[in-house]
């Protein structure tokens, strides 16, 4: 056996900041050298960031891409890391590229190199690409055909991409036979509820598969519609968990490793079956041929898992942060109803950016309870965030004085009204607009277009309303507890009334949900098996849910969605947490319950 | 040889509405019967509406296709049309779904069936999957793998689906070794402005791969973002064009043929190389073994070509009446400022939907110039309309009695004011709101989130300002000069004032485009070169445009866009005429111009 100590950097890099991702690679690459790595490696697309999407098909950023891969390899060395394999994923292109129809133009590659001692060692891409869910692969992306296998003072390492782990075949099915001690593999896996358990078995079966060691390192951070969350593990060859990284921050994870000595150099390339229809090529490289002489070992980390709110809590507040701060904002305005729903974002957003950088806006109405100002202001004096009342009652009275409004209509206007108050204050002041609508009501069509599902980012649009009162709950409760992701409020950061108080949109006067939607305690069930499962009409009753009540739901899901797309939209309801928006025609005239 | 009268039907369906279009292909398939012809087509996914998007996902949805075709052969029969062959387009799934992670669940097939006597007589599916522009194929089918060839009086005829004609191997690739005589295709084709030359000169090369006569029909109509304009031809075995429909029309293209008489029937089933990598199964079935009897022959449509000006303004207006009335609506409403986008606007939605369903609202401000309500009101009554005024001084006023607004912020609360109010007038009473913005402006960001670009449909959205002009100015010139899409004016619909007056937002006073914006001269090719052709900065200078002008435009349209995408949008802006939106990230540092 031979020891080798690799350092998993799970950074959270930005998408086309090249050179802010650069400066970033060389920090983490030199902290690993500080803590004696052998190898550090970096996720998917770290140098681009991920996903970048369309990008991929402009040449010129394919180009910068390259360019800024090989200005790294001279500057790592420059800066006296040159020794230090380092092994990371960028954007890159197919050099002799098929001109057919159908292909992404340029053939761009997602690539993974190695930099050593200043120059680009060796080259591959990810070979299975994703295109379901929240992926569009083939779209941008042609197939890498290579297993590169680098002899790391003397223990073969091979990498694969993301993908390349989830299915089978291709460059994880001949790891065994190239031989390899280690496995890397780079990665860009969105944070889904509970999928953390999905991937630490994933990577011990392809461990045991290899027939080596797995070290898995993933991006971490928000990126638009998308949160990563970091979760890097190490497994042995028998799929035993050796090291874990904590989840939703950017980490360091060192572990040594006892593997296999290589044997003699095979040839320097071979072409094997990869039992999906296609061949890979096995392409050797030396870094450095020999074994490092015996050195004590650390203690391996293995980080403590989160509760499940407490990884929900953690990814809304990283997704927020992230949205705030890379696209170039450092404060937030919100309008503050009262409501459960406002109070959460606000305090996700005092989470996420600071109560400093928090501002608060209260529009009342005629029909506004008094109980609501009175909450929205507890909310304000216990995190500290900045408020103004904005009271509206002369602006809808100078609409009301040119135009005959009735129902809807009239509860529109005081929505879109509040809405242009928010617009307004971040044109003037440069905040970026927070929303506050929950998964429940986005679904089901009880906001208004351009009115309350108005503004920049919807910190909770993935939630259902039960799980807003949960994470509500939740975060009183851990307060004070040292979570880093949460601010130390003198006290609970939500008043009880808020929580407790029936919940209304106060349009109307005596309005409740209730009135225009079934409980959440069967609204919310119904909504996660027809919107995430994609479950049809017959599908939902088997499962158990009332008829009549599935046929309702039914409706008002599709006919909010219809408008959503008609319009264009407040933000989109998607069929996975954090996941992209489905790709529905906005013309659909089928109906689960015609 | 033996003759053959076939029959094109060239119509409009709607995604998900299966009974209508069900209904829809009973009444054509019987004036095909009617006409006599021998064979009817349809286009790809008549059955379905095409796109469906990730409906195909849906299992119930798939199921309820499948139904549909079945229920559709028994109807045919049924209603007496049993005799006459149907070919049409559905969607399908592949029977044994090999389950593997990376394939759409269910795996989807763009099927086309042969429908004969009350049942299904050959199914088959596209074979290429197109997976670029506006098409995401690859992540909602699987491919098909066959090629039906049906004797149909005596000649045998190959069917195909739309992409399997433009690339190279698969179905088309192995039609001349199965001997057919004729190849029939199914087409779901999007209007992009000059694609019709492109087209026939495609269909005539494959005809002389496949060495027979080749029969295209394609779909019609708007549907959501895309617009289908028909142009179904049929050509020779040489290439030769013999008929050619009409386009932006429904229209039963009938042709008689001289084919060539099928030989004795080899076997039932033949596996060919496909020449890409592929296996194409040859599937042979008999509608009808012999030849008809001589008859004269009825003379060829070769349809007149339209104008350049024409063909955009027949898909303006055909874009616009579909997303009107496939989304439900009977009429629309409309922001008239006196300036010329909302006057093209309004003179499109009175050609699409009628004047009579054309409600304009003149809302003017304190910086509104007395000629931009003169000039509107001249149009309201060329073209009769309705219209009502509403100033928006008082609602201004409300606005500014709580806030303190200055610069863009003030100038962004007047159109978001504005929407407001055609909002309202559009929940209170049905109208779908039709907004302005054309491809100059949004591109470029010289228009106002949830305000002048607030609406349901955006029939310029796709319009340069320059060919806005040319359009008014032909729209005029062709005014009662029959054109079926033109609604026949007593006089020219747009006042040459408002052609003719500078371009101004008259948000603050004096305001001209050109404070903001290069001349729309320079302005437009250079993104046309930008949004259209993707092409970077380098690529840019080097076409010739202005350096200094290039690098202000990137970050123009850089800014607009990101603004875009980090607030739920306006209309989108596309990389084609009638295309789908450029799928990049919200955020993104990298710039062509950093």
């Amino acid at each position: 056996m031979a020891q080798l100590r690799i350092a998993l950097a799970q950074v959270n890099s930005t998408v086309g900041d090249l050179d802010g991702n650069a400066d970033r690679i060389v920090d983490w690459a030199r902290r690993a050298s500080d803590a004696g790595a052998h190898l550090v490696a970096f996720p998917e697309m770290t140098l681009t960031g991920y996903p970048v999407e369309d990008l991929a098909l402009r040449a010129s950023f394919v180009e910068a891409s390259r360019r800024a891969l090989e200005r790294l390899a001279r500057r790592l060395a420059d800066e006296g890391l040159g020794d230090l394999p380092v092994v990371v994923g960028y954007l890159d292109r197919r050099a002799a590229a098929l001109v057919r129809a159908g292909q992404p133009a340029g053939a761009p590659l997602d690539g993974a190199a190695w930099l050593h001692r200043g120059e680009v060692l060796v080259r591959s891409a990810k070979h299975h690409l994703p295109n379901y869910g929240v992926f569009d692969e083939y779209r941008i992306f042609v197939r890498g055909d290579r297993l590169p296998v680098v002899r790391v003072h003397g223990v073969d390492v091979a990498t694969v991409v993301c993908e390349d782990l989830w299915q089978d075949g291709g460059p994880v099915s001949v790891t065994r036979s190239s031989g390899a001690g280690l496995l890397l593999a780079l990665n860009a896996s969105p944070y889904e509820r509970d999928k953390d358990d999905v991937r630490l078995e994933l990577c011990a079966r392809r461990a045991r598969e290899a027939g080596c060691a797995l070290a898995y390192v993933n991006l971490v951070g928000g990126q638009d519609e998308l949160v990563f969350d970091g979760d890097s593990v190490v497994v042995g060859a028998d799929g035993t968990l050796l090291a874990r990284a904590p989840r939703f921050v950017e980490h360091l994870l060192v572990t040594d490793l006892a593997l296999p000595a290589a044997g003699p150099a095979p040839a320097d390339r071979a072409q094997v079956d990869a039992r999906d229809g296609t061949t890979i090529t096995i392409e050797r490289h030396v870094a450095s041929p020999d074994p490092v002489p015996a050195y004590p070992v650390e203690p391996q980390t293995v980080a403590e898992p989160l509760e499940d709110l407490a990884e929900v809590y953690a990814a809304l507040v990283l997704g927020t942060r992230d949205y705030v701060s890379k696209n170039g904002f450092r404060s937030v305005v919100l309008g503050l109803s009262g409501g459960i729903d406002s109070a959460l974002v606000a305090t996700i957003a005092s989470d996420a950016v600071g109560p400093e950088n928090v501002h608060a806006v209260l529009l009342p109405s005629r029909y506004s309870s008094e109980g609501s100002v009175i909450d929205a202001e507890d909310l304000v004096k216990r995190q500290g965030i900045s408020s103004r009342i904005v009271p509206i009652a002369g602006m809808v009275e100078a609409f009301e004085a040119q135009l005959d409004l009735h129902g809807l209509a009239a509860e529109n206007l005081q929505a879109r009204i509040r809405a242009n108050v928010w617009m307004a204050l971040s044109n003037e002041h440069g905040h970026l607009v927070l929303t506050g609508g929950n998964k429940s009501e986005l679904a089901t069509g009880y906001s208004t277009l351009y009115g309350d599902s108005a503004g920049g980012f919807a910190p909770i649009k993935d939630v259902f309303k039960l799980t807003v009162w949960e994470l509500a709950r939740w975060r009183n409760a851990r307060n004070r507890s040292g979570l880093p992701f949460l601010h130390p409020f003198a006290e609970e950061p939500i008043p009880e009334a808020i929580i407790e108080k029936e919940p209304s949109a106060e349009l109307r006067p005596g309005q409740r949900d209730t009135d225009s939607l079934p409980p959440y305690s069967v609204l919310d069930p119904l909504l996660s098996d027809y919107v995430e499962r994609d479950m049809g009409r017959d599908a939902l009753v088997a499962a158990g849910h009332a008829p009549a009540l599935v046929d309702r739901v039914i409706r008002l899901v599709d006919i909010a969605e219809y408008k959503r797309r008609q319009y264009p939209p407040g933000p989109k309801i998607t069929p996975k947490n954090f996941g992209r928006d489905r790709r529905l025609p906005i013309t659909n005239r089928w109906r689960e319950n015609p």
